[in-house]
This record gives C-alpha cells, sequence and structure tokens, in this order.
C-alpha cells in the first residue's frame, strides 16, 4: 500500500468525536454547526429531490449554482469571474482541496504550508510527490514572520497554500499580510491555493478580502468556497473553486475522476442560498461572534488564556495558565472522560513539536450547549 | 501542472451529453436512467433532510448503511462482512475508485486492465505512478484470453482491476474466468480491485459472482458497489467499499482527504433501499432486460451488428455491416447531428488503437424514447 497513507491516523477531528460519543461528552472538538441551516433551503432541496432528477448533473456542476458563485464573488468582492470558464462544483471544499493539489502539484514541487495547518494539507501535498515548505505563525497572537515566510520560497516553489480566515488559528489576515504573500507569489511565479471556506464568517467588523482580488493574484489564486460553512450545513459536501480557465481546466479533470458530480438537488438549493440578501451574511456572523463571545468570556472567567479570534468556528484557549500546559492531546482525552468536554489538541495542527499548551473550541453551538460546558469545566477545574 | 491531468480530455460522456443537449439529440450514450428511481427512497432522503441534522456523518458512513451493505452482501452472495472494519461509504463509486488507486498502488507498481475498459481507470492508475498492463478481450464476444492475461502479470503486478459485468462491453463474467483471475492474483500476490457497480443489472438468469467469494480472494479484493446504479439515482454518488481491515485502513485514510464524508440524508435512503426485498432487484433487473430486448431488435432491424448483452445499462452494435465502420468517433458525431441520436464510440474505452466499428447505445431509457431512437436511425440509414 502507498506509503503515504499507510500508518497515517484517523484525522484528529473523527477520533475526538468518536471519544466525545463514547463518554457522552459535549463535543466541542470537530467543527460543525449543531443546529442546522436555513429551513427554506432544506425545502427546496427536498422539493427537488422528490420531483428529480436525481441523475449525473453536467460534471462542472449546475449552471444555476455556478453563475451564482461568480454573482456571490461579484457582490461581495468585486470579482470578475465567468463561470462557464471559471467556476467548478464538487464534493466539498475537502474534494476541491484533493483536487486542486492533484492537477498541481508535481513530484518535487515545492508549497509552502503556514502552521498551525488543517490536518489535510500536509498528506494532499506528499501523496502528490509535493514538498511541504513549513512556516509557523507566532501564538498566541498567530503573527505571520514575513522574512520566514520569504524565506520559504524558492524557485522551486509550486505554490502556497493559505486558508483565510484560518482554521485553527481563528486569524483572518490583515491586507498588509496578504500583499507580502501576493508579492512573494508574483515574484516566485507561484500558484496561490486559497481555502476561504471561513470567507462568510468572520467579527468586529473585519472584512474578508479574497489573495485573488490583490495585484498580480487574478491568475494565479485558485479560490475554494464552501457551502457547508456559509449555510450550516457541513454534511452537504457542497464545494466550488474558483481560478483562471488555464488552472481550472487541470483541476476540472482531477474533479472528472475523483467524485465527476455532486448531487444536483443539493446544488439548486444552494446557488438559491448564495443569492440571499446581505442580512443573511450579515446574521451569520453576527450570531456566532455572539457566540464566541459567549464561550470566550466563560473560559477567560475559568482562567484559560483566550486567544484573539478574528473568525471561524473556532476559539482557542492557553492552558498554561491553569497549570495544564505539558500534552494538549492527553489533556483533550482527560477533558473529555473527566470533564465531559471534547476539545481538539492545537499540536494535531503541526507536523512536528507544535505547542502543547493551546485547545481549540468550536462555538458553533447552542447557548445552553456552551454554558453547560462552561459548567462542566468550571467544575473540573 | 500535473502531466497527467495537462491535455486530457474531457471525459467521452460529457463531450456527448453535451453534443446531444446542443443538437437536441436523444442522448443513448451517457449512462443513466432517465425514469428515476424509488418513490419511497426519495421521500425518506427528502424527510431526513427537511429534519436534519444535516452536519458530519462519521467518515467511514452511517452505521446503518455499513450495516445495510453487509446485510445484503451476506443475502445475496454469502459473504461475511464486518461492517465495523470492512464496509467504507465514499461519495460514488468513482470516489471508491479513486481511493483505492490512491492507496493501495506506488509509484512502478504494475496494474492489469481489461480493455475496453471505463475511462477513468488509466487516468486514476497513471496518476498513481502505476504502470498499466492491458490486456484486450476478444469482440464481438469479449472473450478473455487467460493466456493473454497471465502474460500481463508479473512480479511487479500489485493489482488487477476488473468491472463486472462490465461497461461497456456488458459482458458478465464466468465462473471459469473469475476462477482463473482469481488464480492468477493469488499465485502473483497481487489485489483485485473489483468494481461490481452494476452487480444487480444482470440478464436471462445469469447470476453476480463476486471475485471476493473465490478461493484465496476473501482478503485480496476490494469490491466496488453504487447505489447509483441499484436504485436508478445516478446523481446521489453514495458507494460503498468493501474489503479487509488491512486493505480498507489505507482506503479510509485516502478517502478521509478526499470528501471525508457523503451527506447523511442520502445515505439513510440508501440504507433503507438495500433491505429491499428480493422482488425489487429482480424487477430490476428485469425491466432493463425488457429495455435491452427492445432495443437489441430494433438495431438488428436496422442491419447493425448487436453484439450479446448479459448485463449493465449498455448494448454495443457493430456498424461494419452497415458500412459504416471506418471511425466511431466521427460516425457518433454525425449520428447526432444528422439522425438525432447519440450513443459513444467504443473506441474511447481503448488507450490506443481500439476496434473503430463499435458503438455503445445505452438502453435505460423511458419504451418511447428507445423507440423514437429507432426510428430517426432507420430514416437516417
Ligand atoms: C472534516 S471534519 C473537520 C471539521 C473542521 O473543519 C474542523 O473541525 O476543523
Ligand atoms: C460518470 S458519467 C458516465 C456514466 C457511465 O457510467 C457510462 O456512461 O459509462
Amino acid at each position: 500500500t502507498n506509503p503515504v497513507y499507510t500508518g497515517l491516523p484517523t484525522t484528529i477531528f473523527e477520533v475526538m468525536s468518536r471519544l466525545a460519543i463514547e463518554h457522552g461528552s459535549i463535543n466541542l472538538g470537530q467543527g460543525f454547526p449543531d443546529v442546522d441551516g436555513p429551513e427554506d433551503l432544506r425545502r427546496l432541496a427536498a422539493d427537488a429531490l422528490v420531483a428529480g432528477p436525481n441523475q449525473y448533473p453536467p460534471m462542472m456542476g449546475l449552471p444555476e449554482l455556478r453563475a451564482a458563485v461568480a454573482d456571490v464573488d461579484r457582490r461581495f468582492y468585486g470579482l470578475d469571474l465567468d463561470w462557464k470558464r471559471e467556476i467548478l462544483v464538487t464534493s466539498g471544499a475537502t474534494e476541491a482541496l484533493s483536487d486542486i493539489i492533484t492537477a498541481l502539484i508535481e513530484p518535487g514541487d515545492e508549497v509552502v504550508l503556514i502552521e498551525p495547518l488543517y490536518d489535510c494539507y500536509l498528506p494532499l501535498v506528499r501523496r502528490a510527490g509535493g514538498i511541504p515548505r513549513l512556516v509557523r505563525l507566532t501564538p498566541p497572537e498567530w503573527k505571520l514572520d514575513v522574512a520566514a515566510l520569504e524565506a520559504a520560497f524558492s524557485d522551486k516553489t509550486k505554490a502556497i497554500l493559505l486558508n483565510n480566515p484560518m482554521n485553527p488559528a481563528a486569524k483572518v489576515f490583515s491586507r498588509e499580510e496578504l500583499a507580502a504573500i501576493a508579492e512573494l507569489c508574483v515574484r516566485f511565479d507561484a500558484y496561490a491555493i486559497c481555502d476561504e471556506v471561513y470567507e462568510h464568517i468572520r467579527f468586529d467588523g473585519r472584512g474578508h478580502i479574497p489573495l485573488m482580488t490583490l495585484p498580480g493574484m487574478r491568475e494565479r489564486a485558485i479560490r475554494i468556497g464552501s457551502a457547508g460553512k456559509t449555510f450550516s450545513f457541513t454534511g452537504w459536501k457542497v464545494g466550488y473553486v474558483a481560478a483562471a480557465p488555464a488552472l481550472l481546466d487541470p483541476i476540472a479533470k482531477a474533479h472528472q475522476f475523483t467524485t465527476f458530480t455532486t448531487p444536483p438537488h443539493l446544488q439548486k438549493a444552494v446557488a438559491a442560498g448564495l443569492a440571499k440578501d446581505d442580512a443573511y451574511y450579515a446574521e451569520l456572523s453576527g450570531a456566532l461572534a455572539a457566540k464566541r463571545d459567549r464561550l470566550a468570556a466563560g473560559l477567560e472567567r475559568l482562567g484559560f488564556g483566550v486567544v484573539p479570534c478574528g473568525g471561524t468556528y473556532f476559539v482557542s484557549a492557553d492552558v498554561a495558565p491553569l497549570g495544564l500546559g505539558a500534552n494538549d492531546v492527553e489533556l483533550c482525552r482527560r477533558m473529555t472522560v473527566e470533564a465531559g468536554v471534547t476539545a481538539v489538541p492545537v499540536s494535531a495542527f503541526y507536523a512536528e513539536n507544535g505547542p502543547s499548551h493551546f485547545v481549540r473550541f468550536c462555538f458553533s453551538k447552542r447557548d445552553e450547549i456552551l454554558d453547560e460546558a462552561l459548567n462542566r469545566l468550571g467544575t473540573w477545574i
């Protein structure tokens, strides 16, 4: 069997979710909302499912969804995407990442990755024969050291993989940081694979700036979005990719031989969802900001060192002030078993030797669940 | 970009479907039914969708679907699969193939493939760095030359990829042929990747014999099934993989980083579908056998040389008797534009230099559509 996958552990999200179920623990590990997204979209999808046809839609995605993706990207970011040549629908953002990395990376290509990083990035790059070049953000503010980033680029750099807003750091990259990244991509003639699934989940008036909108990036950036995140249906597995035709073409070939298509009734509902008014998008961020505040304030009260959170479903906490900072993996296990609250160790987002005193909590949960988790943690501490 | 995908054509099914739409042609090209599957399953999925949760199901699939797959394989084939360790749900059989080949094939491994072959096999093997070893069946009966097959095996053989019932040849492999294949797998210590998506669509009393049931194959065979085919919902993209734990483990890792999961409402409906009584399965094959007969008889009347068809959605026809046998690709284009009937050239199922005088028709269409296609072909000829 292929050595990239043999012996690889099950993803930390699944491991912690299984452990949470086993111990009846409150699961603030794996990132998903515990309240489903808009009922009108569920009904629309259900009606399309009953009415049919339930047969293969076009390989690139339903025209109405591809057009809706281009429209919403014009509305929010002023992007001018030609949906017929520059938009692809995938079975979730994970498939999008797999398609993109498979299509663009050749053995020996270097790929710049920023730690802490989402857990599928490294195996996907390695499976394609790519060589990861890792750069670390500095906690607790997760500052980007531009000199370190520059040092990671070279003639062999094929791409940078950027997650913005960033999971698990909950960092929203600033315009200055993005400009520095774009400048490096242009200088080293590299692509930017932009995992922007949390684009519509950011707080305190922060805007989202697609790297694709920066000078020189329109033809270099590949932008990934996710209906799961934007409409709170993580189980639907509908994602989309925007890229210039020369890049999208090989990505579509990888898609063609990976899932080929995505269920049409879900695509139809997502197309309708993307056309929702600005109030929908504002409410999505607003509701989650309130949950962030609720959980962060509670964690602070308990003595955790809460890390700033600008977007995503996640807030990280430094456990060192509580004297719990020696081993985050073991701590998360103990918290599940003893406290009945499950989090994810931040060291799991590092290739090796990550910091061992941060844990990540998911706050996209009902208020009473967040309160009960805080209660349990309080009792346990 | 990765050379395996750059410059690769769009799949022939998509190309012909687009051409058919463009010319208002009857599409007997791409394989899908034009009547959706059971309404009770659609309603069950729709209800689950409205009720939710629509969040990530477990990475391996819903327990009820995994158990249902093991149950139906016990019922029909006497297979004894432990669903907790030996069944994985995927987003369609194409994802299953991608996961399996990604997980099992290392650069330099040889993979035995049988032509004519389904169009994603070669790119998936090549993308994994595998070296295809091609063996041809002999038309029009698509006979397997066991000596040629044996010659394709070597010390470097990692796997054979077998499609049974076979698309586009519509061949159901005999027990003798399967025994010969199994013997080679055992002798050369090779895996068998068994694409058995048409397992429940076979005619004239032919049984389906999973290669996994042959001596020595329980631990070597990886079996792929498809809800799209078994329930006439090709757009649902729900597939399943059965394999011994040592093989399924790395395959699940590939799945984890390819789509991660599959929509839970569809999994729930498929679980219910698999438990349908024997009459459902018999009716699926029975209805399609009648359609095969209808189309085959009509084609014969028109002078096509109809090739025997033991299963699948497809019947192939030799166009040489009509004097149309020089270039099947051009013929299919002309038939679409001039006759208003779309088929798929069989040479598209060969790496190179395939026979140029066969075209494949899909008969999983309403009777009036088949009749109208025959009318149009008759007028055109
Ligand atoms: C693919 S399950 C993980 C969900 C997620 O994005 C996270 O928890 O970080
Ligand atoms: C993935 S679209 C092709 C459908 C099919 O199986 C075929 O036409 O052979």
